[in-house]
């Protein structure tokens, strides 16, 4: 078999000092590398992302449909602390349909010199001392004034894809995410039931989970997923210690709907064992969260557990 | 009567894009005011604010103390949005007894020239169009590795706070903080209670509330501050959505101790109208969050009503 290695052009390199505003048992490093999304592809499409309308006049929003972040553990989602420096390059890419790819890859400084961006390194999360995030994102407007419920698809006048590359169709999330849609899981196939599931109840918090534009703020789904897992872990007879210590390998998210303020929603916790794999150790628990029949987010999140460390 | 304008030093001028990381109705704007303070203390003290250590080797964070952000209807702490952009002046002085205090004044650009930082203004939030913010902080370390129950007043060998002017005493919040610290209140005095107080129970949550070292994150407090609002505005009969348009136009906490994960610690709201006073039609809320007997946040909140809009 031949491997091809797909080299990418970097369209934005940044060095980030991790400041308390951005760090912790939190959604907040997710929210940052959100910002970092929005403000390459500003960047590269020439479009104020923050201030920009439908042709109907509607405020349109990069919302994000997909979100990856694969680490190890040596570095993983909830490894940055004080004073820590990162330097991120991130990457874009079109999909067939109108979506944004950006790929971020996020390193340790002192940065080694020398490192081409590798697609296949990226998809096949290469390097234990790196994060690799995916992001893809799509125009949306409100199709009503003051509901979160029911968001159309948009895009705006001034936004244009062609100066980026389309992401070449091997490393496109668009199947995992159409299997999300439809089989409601990003497990992996060969995987086997383990333990008991649990259905909980998470009240929209109108005091924490909305953003500026009082949407519900995607990193707030994050949050939502944790606070779903930590439920599930201590069913499962763990301690919150070994929680704070989780190592979470590898979290899939894909966003299918937002939803308004103080809406009760329910979130289906499972958990598989992988049959084969890099790491049969693991364990990928799969939450889902639904808004009576209408599901939100499908998240699975890959965890090391203490045979695999 | 003589009114004596004091003009402070600025010590460092950012502007700041709004990014959605930092908005909303949750506590991320509080949050990177928390970081502005630290970066305006590490450059004008030469300290590395986010990795020192005290005398004993253990490591020294920059704690909160005290926190007040006083606005207008205009503007205030939940105001900025996506995209806006914020010119922020700070001024440092040191107290009497090894604390740091920063004046924060933060403007929605373009800034209009010609302003000094005026001291006076600063203390009675004189413009309309400002958010004024001042925080004290001191230096704390943990007096058992792994609790957060005991912090003990710390401070590292190479931090040298001789170079701040020290704050006029009339502009000092020591004075304010002693008195939340003896009577557990921020409220003015000549103020009636008003309607039925509440109390709550919050568990620390493990997924949310813990900052990249694993203390309660400052910020945390001010979201815990809100959700105990929200209840209590419930049981006033008050709309989610009138909560989401509330105008809080001062809000002061004080901190006593930082908590342990896991732990269920109490809420006690309760409201009180003023009876003098710029605003009379406003209403001061009080929220006091205590685990045991222990205090942990002393806050009120001054929210104008309906009347005084």
């Amino acid at each position: 078999m031949v491997t091809v290695t797909v080299l990418a052009a970097v369209v934005q390199a940044r060095t980030e000092v991790v400041w308390p505003s951005m760090c912790g048992h939190n959604s907040l490093f997710v929210g940052r590398i959100g910002d970092w999304t929005w403000d390459a592809v500003g960047a590269a499409c020439g479009i104020d992302v923050m201030n920009t309308h439908d042709s109907q006049g509607r405020p349109a929003y990069l919302s994000f449909c997909y979100f990856r972040i694969r680490g190890g553990r040596r570095f993983h989602l909830r490894t940055p602390t004080f004073g820590d420096r990162l330097q991120v390059d991130t990457a874009l890419y079109r999909t067939r349909g109108q979506s944004v790819l950006a790929l971020h890859r996020i390193d340790r400084s002192p940065r080694r010199h020398g490192d081409g961006f590798d697609l296949h390194e990226f998809v096949t999360a290469g390097d234990a001392d790196r994060l690799y995030v995916q992001t893809l994102n799509r125009w949306v407007a409100r199709s009503r004034e003051g509901s979160n419920q029911a968001l159309l698809r948009s895009l705006p006048s001034d936004f244009a894809l062609d100066s980026l590359p389309e992401i070449p169709p091997s490393y496109c999330p668009l199947p995992t995410m159409r299997r999300a849609r439809m089989a409601y899981t990003l497990r992996p196939a060969a995987a086997v039931l383990s333990g008991e599931g649990l259905r909980l109840d998470y009240q929209i918090d109108p005091s924490r989970d909305l953003n500026g534009v009082g949407l519900l703020y995607f990193a707030s789904y994050f949050s939502i997923v944790d606070w779903a897992l930590l439920r599930w872990w201590r069913q499962q007879r763990r301690t919150d210690e070994t929680f704070l210590g989780r190592v979470v390998v590898d979290q899939q998210m894909c966003y299918l709907a937002n939803v308004d303020v103080s809406v009760t929603i329910s979130a289906d916790v499972r958990a598989w064992r992988p049959m084969t794999g890099p790491r049969p150790h693991s364990e990928f628990v799969e939450v889902v969260l639904r808004d009576g029949q209408r599901r939100l987010v499908v998240s699975t999140l890959e965890i090391l557990t203490d045979d695999s460390r």
